[in-house]
Formats: structure tokens, C-alpha cells, sequence
């Protein structure tokens, strides 16, 4: 095994590396610093093109619609009727390119790295990142999002947070301070949701996340979605609402409204069925 | 990385290798050859006891309660009165462990290696085979399944074949003429379910079991269920049934029935999420 024909994941922050990943290397297309994390784009034989953050897979040409898709419909269809929107980290644009889907007003991203804005344009075209920049209902900002949520009041439908793991530039994020900013930042209806690790190496911060939206939300609710991108594959999702009850889900009405939106892991059936955990997952969660 | 400290599986038989996962490997515990395939046990740091055929894990001590809870408790579950049961392949006894929680009243264990159950016995505790097969109601034998299910007719409520990937010592259970035997060795509200390998990198598998199936079976059913101990994690399993209706699923009836059965995985919940697949599963099975 030629080391140099491989790439191999570093272990998640907070974890011990028990377990390794590797993906057989076609291309190495960059290798850079930003001033906030070391940043790589590889074309491997299995993934496609992969996106990697200080050594860690973000997102792969093959399997990134799973988690944008969830992490995009699962909010914007709980929430009857989103129009403004706000999606804190997700520079690479994929998360904006599943809520251009829905007939929202305004989305705001903001994304503390402007590299990654820059690279996804030119290395990642199918996050569409170019078009979806075009739009006019798209702001984009160059901030660090938890100081940037701050300067709203009743103000969004629906938080989308797409950071990456609890370290470094993204630790703002996990502190209990955010998810209050971000529930009065939202509307009477708003929903909120956030990536919350996988559920065999990440359970902490999985119950971290619930914790500090419990602190807040009335309504909080964890879903699962299958993610090979992702070390442990089996990702979390932690969602939170002011208003709506998540667990009174009426399938049939998101049917009709689903229609005819465009997807490919996502649909009302998953929706549903994402909410459901097995039994070690609950007790873990206890 | 020092090789002696990890163990790399290979890749599955009939695809490419894209990828590598390894396993920090705390102890090497027992290695060898049967007539049929080389075995070998380990202690690892995360998956604990790994139990590894050719040179793929089979099961482990931390997750294999996962594949051993669906592929017995979905056609056990799905069969109204199960009472006569064929496990075919699983000599390591997990399977027989799950079967064995449900009033049935006589299970055939047909594996064709004898060193398996052996093996298991000594090294594998956790799989409860000892005791499994003090019980009077198991009856032991070491054969062929595919020519064993051959002198049965109109016999069994449910077949679970639990076998290794198809090559090798497994091909014969994955030829036309073996599920067409099952069918008739199975009684007429019969439940038959076969692993079938993973989503991602086994696709051709799937589709022949169903499309195998199709030909004896009025009705087919694909599940899935996260299973971190194999390569591909999101893996299937594929039922068939002669009478029972796998898509009229009364999950309320099962819920009164499931009562108290102790499993971490399985739930009525979850056996009814995991015959929901994402859109892109149903493209690739088309």
C-alpha cells in the first residue's frame, strides 16, 4: 500500500483513532491553508472528487446529496411555509443548493471561510454554488456565525447550522450561548437544525446538542440518515422548534407538498422514518 | 502504521478495492484454515472480538447484535405462528441466539463447516452457542444447506439463510435452483429471508435475490439496517414469502406481540422503517 495512492481520514476531534478509513487516490486537485483550517480536494476512485477539512472528508461527488438533502428538507418541511432562511457554515454551497428547491424569499449564508466559497466554485461544480450565487435572494456573508445570528430578532423561518466537527473554528457553535441566539433569532414557527456528529463515535456531542436546544426549544427531536461520506456513516441530525410539534408528523399533507421536488435520498417516507431510532441508540442517548 | 497493529480487510468478493477499513488489533486470538475458508479471530480496540472468514469480518462483538436481530426477527415477526425454523450458514450461533427468543418449538442449524461452531464455542461466548445447543429443540447438522433444503417439503415456517458473501463455499445459495427448493421445503404461510449483501457496493446482489425470488415468491421485500461491522454499512436483507403479505404490515399487532423481547437493535418501529428505501436504492434496483 503506497501511501501516496491513499488518502486516509484523521479521527474525528474528541475521538481516538481506533479505526481507520482509506480511499484509493485518482488526483490530487489542491492542498492549501486558509487562515482558518487546512483544506484539500481529492478525486478518489470510490468518492469522486472529495472536499477534506484539517483531514477530515466534508462531502463527496457521490454521497453529498444524503446529507444535504436531509439536513435541508428535513427543517424547510417541517416549517409549513419557510421563507427566510439562514444556513450558518455551508460555504461549499450545498445545503443552498437543496433550499433553492423550496419557493423561499431570502437565504442567508454565512460562512466564516471565504476560501471555501472560492474553491467549492471552481473544484465542486456540482454543489452549483456559481448559480446558486446568482439568485438574488441569496446574501452571502463572510462572518463567523454564531456572533453574526446575534443581530436578529424574530427574524428567520428556519437555522440550517452545516459546520463541521466541534473543534477549532467551529467550536462557537456548540456553546449553549448560540442556541439561545438562534431561538430568538427565529420567527414564533421557527425550526432549527444542526449536524450533531455520528451516533457510534459522536454520541457526546449528539446529547450536547439535545441538551442545549431542550434549554430552549419546546420541541426536540433527533433523525438518522445513512452517510458514507462520514466516519461511523450513521449521522445525526438534531432538530429543534419553537412552535411545531415534530413529533406529530402528518405524512400525507408533506406528500402533496413534496410533489415533485427533486431528490434522491430524501422523500416524506424517509423524512418519517428518519425519526425513528433503534433501541441502543435511545439508551445510549439516555 | 505498523501492519502488525491492524487488520485491513480485504475487498468483497466480485468488487474492486476503492477503499480500505482497518481495525486496531488489540490481540491475535486464533488464525487458521478449515477445509472450506481461513478463519481467524482477533481482539480489537474498537469492535472488540472480530470474527473474520476469508478475510472478511463476519461479525463483531459490539454491533453483531445488529444483523443478528434483523435477518431472524423480520421473518419471525412477519410469519404469524412460527414454529419450525431452518437457519442455514450461522455456525457461530447468533442467529440461533435471536431465534431462540421466540416460542418456536424445533430450529435446524445447517452449517457447512464444522470448525465455525467449534470455534464459536470456545472464542465466541457473547454468541450464547453452549447454551443454544444444550437446548433440546435444536438439532444440529453439518451439510450443504442448498442440498440439505433439497429432502424437505412443505416443512418449515421460516428459512433464514445466513451465509458469507457468494463465492466460494456460498455460491450454491445464491442460484435459482436453491431458492426454488427453500420454497418448497417451506410450508404455505412460509418466510424465507437471505442476507444480501450491502447497498453500495453490492447492488448485483440484491437484484438477484429479489429477482430470484420473484420467480417462486409472490412477495418480495427488501430491509436495510446500519450495520458498522461489514464494508458498505447500509445492508439488506431479502425476504420472500409464499402467503403473507410483506407490504400489509400491522404494526400494531406486532407491537402486542413483541412485548417483551429483549433485542438493541429490531423494534416493530424499526423493522416497519427498514423496508422504507431512499430513492436512489429503488434508481439502483430498477
Amino acid at each position: 500500500m503506497k501511501r501516496k495512492n491513499w488518502f486516509f481520514e484523521k479521527e474525528l476531534p474528541g475521538t481516538i483513532q481506533k479505526y481507520k478509513i482509506g480511499w484509493r487516490v485518482k488526483k490530487r486537485i489542491f492542498s492549501g491553508k486558509s487562515k482558518y483550517q487546512k483544506i484539500e480536494i481529492l478525486d478518489t476512485f470510490d468518492l469522486g472528487r472529495i472536499f477534506v477539512l484539517d483531514g477530515i472528508i466534508q462531502l463527496s461527488e457521490k454521497y453529498e446529496f444524503i446529507y444535504h438533502e436531509m439536513i435541508s428538507h428535513l427543517p424547510l418541511f417541517y416549517h409549513p411555509n419557510p421563507k427566510r432562511i439562514l444556513i450558518i457554515g455551508g460555504g461549499d454551497g450545498g445545503v443552498l443548493r437543496e433550499v433553492l428547491k423550496h419557493p423561499v424569499e431570502e437565504v442567508f449564508l454565512v460562512e466564516l471561510d471565504s476560501r471555501i466559497v472560492e474553491l467549492s466554485k471552481k473544484y465542486l461544480p456540482f454543489l452549483n454554488l456559481k448559480n446558486s450565487l446568482k439568485q438574488k435572494k441569496v446574501k452571502l456573508f463572510f462572518e463567523e456565525g454564531a456572533t453574526f445570528v446575534k443581530r436578529f430578532k424574530n427574524f428567520f423561518d428556519v437555522i440550517i447550522v452545516d459546520s463541521t466537527d466541534p473543534a477549532g473554528p467551529s467550536l462557537p457553535l456548540f456553546q449553549k450561548r448560540f442556541y439561545q441566539n438562534s431561538f430568538l433569532a427565529l420567527k414564533k414557527e421557527g425550526v432549527f437544525i444542526t449536524q450533531s456528529g455520528n451516533f457510534l463515535d459522536q454520541i457526546s456531542e449528539i446529547k450536547t446538542a439535545i441538551k442545549n436546544l431542550k434549554n430552549f426549544f419546546p420541541y426536540v427531536k433527533v433523525h438518522r440518515a445513512f452517510t458514507p461520506d462520514y466516519q461511523g456513516s450513521d449521522f445525526s441530525f438534531t432538530g429543534g422548534s419553537k412552535k411545531i410539534n415534530l413529533e406529530k408528523f402528518d405524512i400525507k399533507k408533506l406528500k402533496k407538498r413534496f410533489n415533485k421536488l427533486m431528490t434522491k435520498y430524501y422523500s416524506p417516507e424517509i423524512h418519517w422514518s428518519s425519526g425513528i431510532l433503534p433501541k441502543f441508540y435511545q439508551e445510549k442517548l439516555k
